[in-house]
């Protein structure tokens, strides 16, 4: 952690901000330029309260070297993880996983049909919505329960895994009854009680990147599944929201590569679900 | 509801078209321009399904005209809406109700104090998260419900009125029963099972918008609130993401006059929580 | 072109819509609805002033059905333009013509190291900058015409082609006397003048996308290369600005396919430069 | 400025930051953390080159402490800066000059009548456009000369100073003849060689800020202009780029504090010019 002095920041404020660091138990090490001084905190274990130094007389500026996510880090874990699921199907091996389907399950005779013909067209997961957010409360909402006993119906008929979204914390059990995953819109990205449902629901967990989420902040979401014990998360990158409306949303190619190297070592399996 | 067919599409589809729009119960009447043909539907009530004539063949885009919205726009109800709360404190009338307050409650002394500050300085609503949404998992999460106590206790003692954020359907009955004012964080402005359960607590609800939503969403977010029969509903403008990191949020301050001359009616209290 | 009225809005202003309308010379088709009424401009040849509506009483807005751009248009060229350049080399042909090499020429060792490198990595084109537009004014700024001399001897002793910025007309000129193609950079995606002056140059051009540049407007300056007689246009997808600082540039790899149905006949050569 | 290495970076890898930096001139002071080392360079005078640090093995980002603009900080001129016209009128001290005008020149008769009503209503200074930017080669691009003729006009029968745009280094000479504020467009922001023109020109300088530039960027074209000698400018707030097409332009209002505070002593005179 780096302590950035405001331009004419006194002696006194200096040394202030470096007593207050060995007072939090760690060691400060001032850092003179011409333009400002700057006060590197050392031995940071990933817990220092930036809060009680950012308030301090002379402070310009806390910038953050450590990550502030760690179980989602490949400093953390190295290996990239595989989520195995029913009937061998993995996801983050070497075997590229299509999930796809309908945005929504509208009748028996629909999602039998949709799901025939993804598994033909290479799918080995059917995605289909049982509930629906939806932007406006005037549009279909989804069927609900019954849209779940359609989804499990279309599993054993056509011989699918099934991944559908669950909305609230009563839903995730539902879901995570009937469902080989449990999917997380990106309008609920930051659903932080959703998430530690989804967390402790005993099932995979597909979470979709908020539209307008940093890649950061879609890894922290996940630090939320796994700080409850849930391993088997999913990111999926859907785009983000632009200022051109020329695309319904960006797709951000180069985030995957992104947390391949940097970051994740969760099975990135990207896909356009809309 | 305008349907642009592409350059080049054939009179037989336009027809498709027009006898579409009559086979939905509307009239269509087709405007023909040097590049291209567009039908107008006619008589459109606000429940024409695009879905329909978005798939015909030569179909370039469907333009909506009508708004989506309904209960919060000035179309439906004229004036401007005062929300009343105890004491005579009103949130949408000729007076400005300052709403002040720390992100947290922390403790008894730092809440009580914090209450009798913001009171001094004009504030009549004191705010303060029992729950907090956190990016990460690692951060306070809030004292929970002995925090709701602290700020009952703050009320009663500084004589001020509360408003505080429920972040799930339970928290919502735990905090329309202390509070004054149920508040929807950014992060859960698209959270629909939230916002359902608000909309039934019989409380006002102080909406924030969230942090790359649309006017519009905003709007479609309150109707959900007043679709559940709620109709004191508070507009919060908090500022949106934008490129720039100089400051933390983007302002809009050009959304409070929007939201006052073309759409809603309902209160709208701009206030800069954090 | 729709002329929407607002909610309200008396059969006085509607006829008066109309009888504008009829007066620039075009039919008017009203459309009425149930929330409002819309007014349809019927016989646009493109040249229709939307100003002269969008100020009379009642209008709300005025929505453009005909796109602005023309000649870069599919409907005015259906087929893919082909940029024929020295020695067989073909951009927007079958081939995929790889264009690389350093941000700036900084040395004749380094830039004919670097043409040699990508030469053997499959390149047939050489980009390297001898003007550097560079957000501070205290950054190096480029060799100017040496840089020119430097990347005329790379192409000479190398053999490859060479792709080069200018930044003003002046610099178009010295530009178009020894590169193979001009370069027009992002930040000067939108200055006209420089745009007129390429477009006379006689040389190809390869125009990249500003920063926060929607598709369209994109489209629109490479419609000012092709309003001056240029019709060797390659558009250049280098990614736009957002809110995540994670990568430097987020790059929009949809925007290539939907140029390529939706508008654009020009070849849709996409390469990382940077 | 700060180095940081990755996580598992050799002690060897530190030892070669720590050797550049001191060969480069500067002191070195490592920083280890649970995490990962940072690397310190004391005694930067800001022209440290970054990129030779960024490219050493083990190195994972470079954070820059100081800022990159000098002469627009107030850390060089503490002062706000006053720009003075003629008449008495000044542009950054305790008065607000308020600037005002169309679009563009389209007649006598329009911009006598508009220099009329604008000073009427208060203002100082006509603004309208003799070259007008446009986004599409189609429509109405400024009269050109013979507008700047009738800006004089204005000035002279109306008592009202002017300022106009200037689109490229030609048209800085003709626009610095006749107005007494040269305006730099918002595409034209990052125009080096149209900034190093208009900083040579003699003439105070209006400088909209770009429609995805940050408050840095913006500052560092600020910067051109005074690095040529200029300190006459006026930095112009219009707005940036946002997601929501609801406002034209999202109007940055927090830009000018944070302009004031931390950096700027130029006079920031927000407009909205459109």
């Amino acid at each position: 952690m780096l302590i950035v002095m405001r331009h004419g920041a006194t002696e006194q404020e200096i040394q202030r901000v470096v007593a207050v660091i060995r007072d939090m138990g760690y060691e400060a090490s001032p850092l003179p330029g011409a333009q400002r001084t700057a006060v590197g905190l050392v031995g940071n274990d990933g817990r220092v309260d930036a809060s009680r130094l950012e308030g301090l007389p002379g402070v310009q500026e806390v910038i953050q070297v450590t990550k502030p996510y760690k179980q989602v880090s490949r400093e953390w874990k190295p290996d990239p993880t595989v989520v195995r699921l029913a009937g061998g199907v993995t996801v983050g091996g070497s075997d590229v996983a299509v999930i796809a389907g309908p945005c929504s399950v509208e009748s028996e005779r629909q999602i039998l049909e949709a799901a025939r013909q993804v598994r033909e067209a290479g799918a080995v997961i059917l995605r289909g919505g049982a509930w629906k957010p939806r932007t406006s409360p005037y549009t279909f909402q989804g069927l609900g329960k019954p849209g779940l006993k359609l989804l499990a119906k279309a599993r054993d008929e056509v011989g699918i895994l099934i991944c559908t979204e669950a909305m609230d914390p009563d839903g995730v059990g539902w879901v995570a009854e009937v469902a080989d995953i449990i999917q997380i819109g990106a309008r609920n990205m930051q659903n932080f009680s959703l998430l530690k449902a989804a967390g402790r629901a005993g099932k995979p967990v597909l979470l979709k990147r908020g539209m307008s989420a940093t890649i950061e902040e879609l890894l922290l979401s996940a630090e939320y599944l796994l700080a409850e014990g849930n391993h088997d998360v999913i990111l999926c990158e859907r785009g983000v929201r632009s200022f051109d409306t020329a695309t319904r949303n960006l797709f951000d190619v180069s985030a995957i590569s992104s947390r391949r190297t940097n970051a994740s070592p969760r099975p990135t399996q990207i896909t356009a679900l809309r």
